[in-house]
């Protein structure tokens, strides 16, 4: 009696990815289903050596179902995945639907793998930006408690979805050409530029982007003391989101202490040797599923500071990976209950 | 008995600008020299309205000159400027060469335009990064004294130079070709791209750039009491830097105070409007000569923190518009001593 999957948004930019990660990463399921909106129903997905019809999603198309891997926009998320648990499925979803749910665990592997115990059905994975934040934050926490984070993003164009990274190089070759530079994803031209949004205003003058980051951030790791403060910008580079993160921790951390432990934090990759000219950047990152963390110093403004540099892949490390790992332990549970 | 000026560098990207500030100003100097190295010696600046021969730089090119306003590399700098000073003119330089050195005042006019009174010669303007930081943080050092501040840069390629600058567009052409893409400007990529390090690694980790934006903003606001960390990071923009600002003031401010403050603040332009979707952009503020302070907020992690962001054009306010406001002072003072 082996397990069926179902892929919700199997032909999105995440979709994809999660499709390849699961026939790389060997997911135990017997079947895997791909579910997508009407528009993409119909095509095919290349899964396992064979090619499957993407079925559209409708509100019977979880019968069957044990678990549920899902990535769409957030209404999407919200208007089929609870019929997904009601018809008896395990559902990690990637929206933002349902992360701030008091019912809903929001999981990063790396950080609060216990939490998934607690799943009424749902189980969420966070924002880009908040995973690669709390993974390199985890062994700092861990070890020192993690009280302020104060973070300044540089956001890959990627994370606004597929059309928008397509409309980064249309931008690019408008701008060297000389002609006038359109702009329909992002609300400006981006190419050459900076926009200092990222999603849309909400409390305060923040950003929803800047205040997922502040709110997740305390969810994953049960801890409403660790105070963090965003400003979230859009830069020109297609894929990885970097951030420049600046913490103070209860205990004083010294860079060596720092360096040995994200040395051996899971999913953490270190790559911080300055005189070799060595620091993560976003063309080297993407494509890979770790958090790079680099250009580690003390920070002399403060007793117990310490800055950093971090960069993941937003399409995976940052949506698709970590939804597929958080599905391998829910998937693991449900053979050993089996 | 006019001024006699001589500009240094002429030719440069930040020479050329400071030529055109200085006519279009009205610059009250009788005359005016131009000059430049030995390879970009004899050829022509164009100045209220004719064409002027640009003249080799030499030990002896100093005689008769009143002021010099100079933009070169450091080392020529440090060879030239004490000769200039020796021939009796007062020198205003653009390069790092002198900035830290106790005998020479370190001046942005819109912050400490009383330390131009102690020089001994030789007056410096501070590195771009430092000078559109220290513009937007004197209203509120003023009213609330600024006690730390927590900087990510976005530095635009034109800050490297007008090679550089000229890279970044060629990487980018070579990138949307498929094409193998060359960095001999910068240390990696930068189109399309980030790279965490601005000049060169010295002391704990830290770059050049950051040191200066740490060290030089003590001492133009002559208070070693404020203390900076800085991460600097190289953008694939072409001009105007951009800073995710995070500051914590000995006395709380509002949003609404630091708005007005702002506001009525010389060299500052506020442009903050989230709901108008209005925050400063470097295509916007590229040829402006002006700090844009926009997505202004109280940070929540701290009772006495703010976070703002502000755009500066590197090459005018962040290098020839300050070196000429600060030769527009000694000028007048010089007229007035004639």
């Amino acid at each position: 009696m082996g397990l069926t999957l179902a892929v919700v948004g199997a032909t999105g930019a995440v979709g994809r990815i999660m499709v390849q990660l699961l026939e790389q990463r060997a997911f135990p399921a017997e079947r895997v289903r791909f579910l997508a909106s009407r528009r993409s129903a119909g095509s095919t997905v290349a899964f396992r050596g064979e090619q499957h019809v993407v079925e559209e999603l409708t509100p019977d198309s979880f019968h069957g179902v044990d678990l549920v891997v899902s990535s769409t926009p957030d209404e999407v998320a919200g208007q089929y995945l609870p019929l997904a648990v009601k018809a008896g499925a395990v559902v990690v979803d990637e929206s933002a639907y349902f992360r701030m749910d008091p019912s809903v665990p929001l999981v990063v592997p790396e950080v609060n793998p216990q939490a998934i115990e607690r799943h009424q059905g749902i189980i969420a994975s966070p924002n880009c930006s908040t995973i690669q934040l709390v993974v390199a934050l985890k062994p700092l926490h861990d070890r020192a408690r993690v009280k302020r984070v104060l973070v300044a993003t540089y956001q890959a164009a990627s994370g606004a979805g597929k059309r928008a990274a397509e409309e980064l190089f249309a931008q690019a070759h408008q701008a060297l050409r000389g002609e006038a530079v359109r702009a329909e994803e992002f609300p400006h031209q981006l190419a050459f530029n900076l926009i200092p949004q990222v999603g849309s205003f909400r409390d305060a003058g923040f950003t929803s982007e800047e205040l997922k980051m502040m709110r997740e951030t305390q969810k994953i790791f049960d801890d409403p003391t660790i105070q963090v403060c965003a400003t979230c910008v859009r830069v020109p580079v297609a894929n990885a989101h970097a951030e420049a993160v600046f913490v103070e921790t209860e205990r004083p951390v010294s860079v060596g202490e720092a360096r040995q432990w994200f040395e051996r934090a899971p999913g953490v990759r270190l790559f911080d040797d300055v005189e070799a000219g060595q620091y993560p950047m976003p063309i080297q990152v993407s494509g890979t599923d770790e958090v790079w963390v680099g250009r580690i110093r003390k920070d002399p403004t403060h007793p117990h500071g310490l800055a950093f540099w971090c960069v993941a892949d937003n399409l995976r490390k940052g949506a698709a990976t970590n939804a597929v790992q958080i599905a391998e332990l829910v998937a693991r549970k449900l053979v050993q209950a089996g």
